[in-house]
């Protein structure tokens, strides 16, 4: 008996538009990448909208999608899946946030948005003493742990509270940090807005004064005198894939808020030593983790940040660079798994464009082989080529199911 | 810091089936149209179903969706935009209408849906005297305007009206005037059929003795002995345009139904001077006028009449010639525009056969040229040709998020 699996290879942000310093080409329409075109021979191709025509997609909403959810039902914001990205247990009714150590003046004008990429040596001292403050309503607990560097997760948890709130982070060095305000007439919006606020002053009172921070003063770095609060969110309400698909489903992924949203589905996460989420990440300690889950999971979705970071950058050399490495990913995934019952799709969950180094609404490339796939006569991978396969144009949402009815995972709707 | 623009080119049922008369082609097919297939080459194509594949959009309902919103969930009705259209200021709960003044015998036997096209100066000292006419519930108020010819607008102003009744217009010379009826079982569709079918018998009490009746009977002109109602509806709930992508957008279009969805949408319009809605239009000051517009505005919606006009009158070689002429317009605007900043799109709000002369389901070809469009290899703008484009096949709500997000004006959705 075969048992047919999917492996899911996302390149985040890895689509992009016609760059002129590329011959108005895209940064994969250059790229040497013989074992993605390769996929795209022996598949089928198509372009897909992570989430809809012309709407740039967040991360957490595009894999949300790529998982085969209704972003625009079900996503319930970034902090929840940021928190259960860093193993953190969030429950019904949390509040949770993305969280900075930052750096600012007097007049709370921010100099640093990550406070020197502090080291987490000194963010793990300075999240011990904030971890004592004690808010003034009994009946809201807070929970705070810092991450990686400057990065930190703040859970709220009680009664009545609502993520309908702003963030404190203005977003721009040089602005003054901003207040926190509900967002609807609720009271628990209300009520949530004075619990953060009396918990942003504290936090700056204990950290204004920490030997910590005058140690970084004294050494001529930036002190971590302040935490910024964005993206609250609640947990999505969403059953896990092995509820809608029976299928035993994993991660390997190293960006939290990947990991977040994989773990709000159900999925097991994989560890991979030298996985970093940045350009340097060791691709192909990736591939091995991804070819051994495929030795027990139905799925594997197996995801890349590096083309996102290049990109945000504007970097569309190092772009080039990073899509040839996940190339010689891919040609080891290639080599290693069972290509007689294992469908291997390689897509992005957005375009990011090296010119305005934002997020974009324009479509991904998608290339499904296995099989049963209907291969059609595309013969490269990128933004063009595959707009004229066999797919169509898809959305997101739709992926999901198209590789679980491969597997025979999809349930028949009707008689 | 370059300003992205957009300029938005509809021409008016311009697509169409292949017809015999033209060797199997299509009008768009066979017309010589340079400027059009050089947007189609250095551009991005694809086809749309304005509304939904099969449906037969409404020019209110296509351009709704044209201007990104879901027709589905927001139309409310063709007499509200006729009414905004003509300047009338209109307020929620007013319940409007599309109106003719028309000839009818002593049956009420429709003769002339139009009056003989009365002249103005007639229309005009017939709407005076309707308007003094008194409804016997003082709860109830009316405004009634004569605009262009034998068209007129009505709007019913008070509490507990509702738009659920039927027209009077029976659509068709011979047969005679329909009893309006409410179309639900609400008080307030039944309350708004009485005051309606009080209002047109007053109005036809007036009219039947009315000295520019007698005179136009005298001069053997068909009276304009009644009002025709038709098209109840209210003041569709949408966000403008600057509340959903914050731009400013003006609206170049001389039918007042496209000038009303346009000013729902909190479009500015401007009056072209020559612009007349029929195939004589003046194309070239109406291409003057978007490209001044284009000075002030991130988004422009630049509406052609004309090749409606033809197909309605199944005259496929006037369609053919219309298409012609708009393809100098397009000339002169690919001339005038800064290309470097501005991105042009060009399709249809829907398909009109010259052979059924009606609005049909069919999909419509859609082009859209631009600094960072993924051009594909389409050489010519047509139903067929643009299928094979690089933009797949879209809905006409995407369109405007797809123009948006080149301008950067798309929020993105997630974190």
């Amino acid at each position: 008996m075969v048992w047919l699996k999917a492996l899911l290879i996302i390149g985040d942000g890895m689509a992009d538009r016609p760059l002129k310093e590329l011959g108005w080409k895209t940064p994969l329409e250059v790229a040497r990448k013989p074992s993605m075109d390769h996929l795209a021979s022996a598949g089928v191709c198509g372009i897909m909208d992570p989430i809809a025509p012309g709407i740039p997609p967040g991360s957490d909403t595009a894999t949300l999608a790529l998982l085969g959810y209704d972003a625009f039902k079900v996503y319930s914001g970034r902090g929840a899946f940021e928190a259960l990205g860093w193993g953190i247990k969030v429950s019904e009714g949390d509040v949770c946030f993305r969280c900075n150590f930052a750096t600012v003046d007097e007049n709370l004008t921010v100099l640093d948005r990550r406070a020197g990429r502090i080291a987490d040596a000194d963010a793990s001292k300075l999240a011990e003493s904030l971890k004592k403050v004690k808010l003034s309503n009994p009946n809201v607990e807070f929970l705070f742990t810092n991450t990686v560097q400057h990065r930190a997760v703040l859970v709220l948890r009680g009664s009545k509270l609502s993520p309908a709130v702003s963030d404190s982070d203005p977003e721009n060095v040089g602005a003054k940090v901003r207040e926190i305000k509900p967002l609807n007439g609720s009271p628990e919006a209300a009520f949530t807005a004075e619990i953060l606020k009396e918990l942003a002053q504290k936090f700056h009172e204990a950290l204004k004064t920490h030997p910590v921070n005058r140690e970084r003063v004294a050494r001529g770095q930036p002190p971590a005198n302040i935490v910024l609060f964005r993206g609250a969110g609640t947990l999505a309400k969403i059953k896990s894939l092995n509820e809608v698909y029976e299928v035993n489903a994993t991660c390997v992924a190293a960006t939290s808020l990947i990991r977040g949203v994989c773990r709000a589905a159900g999925m097991q996460l994989v560890d991979v030593k030298g996985a970093t989420g940045t350009v340097q990440t060791d691709y192909v300690a990736k591939a091995k983790a991804a070819v051994q889950a495929l030795e027990n999971s139905d799925f594997v979705f197996l995801h890349v940040k590096a083309p996102d970071v290049a990109s945000h950058d504007g970097n569309a050399k190092q772009k080039v660079e990073v899509i040839e490495r996940i190339d010689k990913m891919l040609a080891y995934i290639l080599n290693k798994v069972d290509l007689g019952e294992t469908y291997v799709a390689l897509t992005a969950d957005h375009t990011t464009s090296c010119v305005t180094k934002n997020h974009e609404g324009d479509p991904v490339p998608l290339a499904i082989m296995g099989p049963y796939v209907r291969c059609d006569d595309i013969e490269e991978f990128g933004e063009r080529t595959c707009a004229k396969g066999g797919l169509g144009r898809l959305r997101g949402k739709d992926l999901m199911p198209i590789l679980m009815n491969f597997l025979g995972k999809v349930k028949k709707f009707g008689a």
